[in-house]
């Protein structure tokens, strides 16, 4: 605890991802004043035809 | 806000999955009185062996 | 299957909330063909202190 | 209702998934005193680059 | 990992949680071959007014 | 999009929340190249007697 789950469109290398659970890290830490081996993050990517806006697909946006 | 995650088996084809958002994202819209433009969708797809009910696997049901 | 969650803000009463849920299963059993028995819907409300857009909670909002 | 989420590294069997929703669909039965054919079950299977503890994502630990 | 998301309505007393914790995790350690300080679950309650099958909100069954 | 859901033990005041979603969005646009208004952020409190590691409630631990 924490657990952080990241709903994302897909598309992101690796290096993004190191880099994004590192911050996201580095900031539930110093704001909750827990140890960094307790945080936990989940990466949810989505293709774009399963993600929607205003009731439009994101493969579907013109 | 709102957010609305759809969980569901795989297998349906994009003109499905484009009425399934538009016809919930109304149905939001007409039942909270918010604007299409704050409603997101996220679909959840799954395969059969990934769903169980009664303790069986979705893709072992005989 | 299939299973629907929607994440609001809290402080719809009751009315609002069996509105919902009846249209949005109307809505799904028509774009994926499914049957009402088999759609379920768990609602997820927030306090408006534990939702943020932009790095800013709802609540803090000027 | 109930409805379990279990959130796993991807990699495991058929085998071993089914005796994961049969063994659990056990417990919740017992422990909540429900029948067999409430309790649904999804799956939820992630790349080792898409989990990270303590700010490193499984694919990068050393 | 593995986290479990347990989705239940409301109302059960902690000694039915503790037994469910307890029971699912057994359940969880043998199915995958993991150590039971990984295993992590989540308890998610509901309202019968947040829950709905068939489009009938649980609250509002006759 | 992106959406992010922090799963944390309930208890912490308002202060302490809104430092936590600066950071966390900040973290993010950083990390992925979004813009702010973009990120949106639900933080899922739980009691202690909802949250269990190694099949013992975390109200319940000596």
């Amino acid at each position: 605890m924490p657990i952080v789950e990241i709903h994302m469109l897909q598309g992101r290398d690796l290096k993004a991802k190191q880099e994004l659970v590192q911050r996201v890290t580095d900031a539930v830490c110093v704001s909750l004043g827990v140890q960094r081996e307790q945080v936990r993050i989940i990466i949810r990517e989505m293709k774009d035809e399963d993600y929607a806006a205003g009731g439009v697909l994101w493969s579907e946006r013109t």
